[in-house]
């Protein structure tokens, strides 16, 4: 039996704000440091030991990551960090207010811009400051591939590859994974693992720094999974992120 | 021209408390913190910027980069950790006060101790709790090569090779690359870059936390090196680290 343990990044001074962040590298807030910290606690009372941990290129995954790592007293552990992990590039929303943008643009366009599979929001344009070819992260993506914006089906393209050839042959050989991401990069992993369809991966919202352990067969097909820690508290972050797209009343 | 930037950790625990630390994975104090938030925002000031980090299995040197790549905004960094950066092995005085030694076997004895080139210390015993072979993070080494007790002469034999094989080429390659390891296996590596002799080593001493850049010229022969910073709070700690070996007045 293998396991590995997906974790989202505590919340970040943009979650906190309602904004669209996307690959804008947005630190944690104090509570999304503690968040990461309790979910390390959670790791460490439960015996959990890793091989080998992954996350993006963008602070607030890293830190949480780092945190977690100390919560369980492997600061040495290796970690590969990768841009294929980051959050869906979110264009030309990034920096928006969720809630001023619903009540702009209405919450049913915002609920397509968040959630629909196939449909982009707007791009960013290339003099963007948020434009990531001028940042040096991602000198190694061929200019053509660095995306502009996306929507989720894009995110999937690029999430899923990287699963394939890098994290699932280690998970197969035995070693223990921890991958610390984004909500929208975790839904794309989630939605291959389980094979949720375009339509309803919709509904799959994900909570801030819980660990979710998915366990696999030795063909790697998922078994099993569970959020670790109290499942009322668990339910109730994943609500609160469902309602994030709503207009303030 | 090449560049690479080296620092030893900010102080740990066991730096305060003046005790023999070695491969015991003893965290930063709040001052070593403060010192390596400090190390890095003279690196963000300057404008360094890096391609490419390595540092030891170690969390104070571990801790040290990643609040360093904090400063300068790149935590995105990636990072290799090797126990051959680790500091060196110190056998049975591992956990002992420095001073208390010193009365006890006198100052000459762990002058000899600390600085000699190949005289080591007294080895752990395979059944002490210190003993390597029980952690994970060295579950890689062969049994027959993990260090029960350096010589600083033995740690330049761990660590000249991991210098040649990877990170020397990536330093002539062009990237520039930061090392956050430890007061010994940087001696080791300087010893080895500016042709120091045995007898001469003895004499150098590293301040904690305090970038230390060396040129090197296309064949990587260096060229030259100094500290960033202030000069004269330079001086003073290296002074400090040289009379820690001294018994108390």
């Amino acid at each position: 039996m293998h396991k590995l343990v997906l974790m989202r990044h505590g919340q970040s001074q943009w979650n906190l704000e309602n904004r669209f962040t996307g690959w804008v590298d947005v630190d944690l807030t104090e509570q999304g440091r503690q968040e990461a910290q309790k979910a390390g606690e959670l790791l460490r009372t439960q015996g959990y030991q890793f091989d080998l941990a992954y996350t993006s290129v963008l602070k607030r995954a890293i830190h949480t990551l780092w945190i977690t790592l100390d919560a369980i007293d492997q600061d040495w552990l290796p970690v590969r960090k990768s841009w294929r992990l980051n959050e869906r590039h979110y264009g030309a929303l990034q920096g928006l207010n969720k809630s001023e943008t619903a009540e702009k643009y209405g919450e049913k366009q915002v609920l397509i811009w968040r959630r629909s599979y196939d449909i982009r929001p707007g791009a960013l344009e290339k003099d963007s400051p948020m434009w990531p070819g001028k940042d040096p992260r991602y000198a190694d993506i061929p200019e053509a591939e660095i995306p502009a914006c996306e929507c989720l089906k894009d995110t999937v393209a690029r999430v899923i590859p990287f699963w394939e050839e890098s994290i699932k042959p280690e998970v197969a050989s035995g070693k223990r994974v921890l991958i610390a991401a984004h909500g929208n990069s975790l839904r794309a992993l989630i939605k291959h693992l389980d094979g949720i369809s375009d339509e309803d991966i919709a509904g799959l919202n994900i909570p801030t720094a819980q660990p979710l352990v998915y366990e696999f067969d030795d063909d790697m097909k998922p078994i099993r999974h569970y959020y670790l820690g109290n499942q009322e508290e668990i339910a109730k972050a994943i609500a609160a992120v469902a309602a994030q797209g709503k207009a303030k009343n």
